[in-house]
């Protein structure tokens, strides 16, 4: 049903772009290693099929941007935009990213 | 602060019950070690300091338990309840988990 699709998806969204938010400025190679597979291993995993397939082809042309917390904020942020842009939904203005996400850490 | 720290527990609660219950009834060993892999990351790179540390915790008393839907599922629902034990929270009941979470895939 896609109440349930969309609060999945709402409630990834939210993970992935405070992830992002507290991400290292400057990752070790590790933090890296450990950020990248978690997205891959996120997209075989998450539980909307046609989702989930469409988020592996996205990572293909798409590869995650580990380098800094503004590259994987930036990142992030772009590959939401595809999915918004394939729904029909409007796009978001990436500039406004740190107002939105704050972890409260 | 207090809130973005709550939306950001229950957003991940939320993606990490579904994948529990879409989850292979019974899982391959290669889909076993993706899971647990993605939860150990996940205790790893969990934006909430605090957070984190306890999730590390959690994980070495109560290592995931990735042997089919049922277990990861009866385990995602007790260690959500040790923490609701932790804050506070009232015990939920985990014969109900399978009414709560639907992906709508
Ligand atoms: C990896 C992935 C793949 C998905 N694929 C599909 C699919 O194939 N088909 C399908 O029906 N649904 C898919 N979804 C779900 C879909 O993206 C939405 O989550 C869902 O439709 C609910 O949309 P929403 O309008 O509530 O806002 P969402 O898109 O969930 O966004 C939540 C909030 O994030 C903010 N936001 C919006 N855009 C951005 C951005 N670019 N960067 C940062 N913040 C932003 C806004 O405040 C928005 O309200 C997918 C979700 C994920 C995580
Ligand atoms: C791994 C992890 C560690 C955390 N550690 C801390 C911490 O150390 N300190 C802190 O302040 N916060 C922590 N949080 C956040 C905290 O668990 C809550 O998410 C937050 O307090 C919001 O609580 P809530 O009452 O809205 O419901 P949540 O606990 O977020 O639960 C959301 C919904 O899930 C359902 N639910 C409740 N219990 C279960 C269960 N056992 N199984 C399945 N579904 C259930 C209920 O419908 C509930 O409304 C952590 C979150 C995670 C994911």
């Amino acid at each position: 049903n896609a109440t349930a699709k969309a609060e999945l998806g709402r409630a990834t969204w939210k993970l992935l772009h405070t992830m992002a938010s507290r991400y290292p400025v400057i990752p070790t190679q590790d933090e890296r290693a450990a950020m990248k597979q978690w997205i891959f291993l996120l997209s075989r995993l998450y539980p909307c099929g046609e989702c989930a397939e469409h988020f592996q082809q996205m990572l293909k042309e798409h590869p995650p941007q580990t380098s800094s917390r503004a590259a994987l904020s930036d990142w992030s942020c772009s590959v939401h935009n595809i999915v918004n842009a394939r729904l029909g939904k409007k796009e978001f203005d990436c500039r406004t990213l740190s107002d939105v996400y704050k972890c409260g850490c």
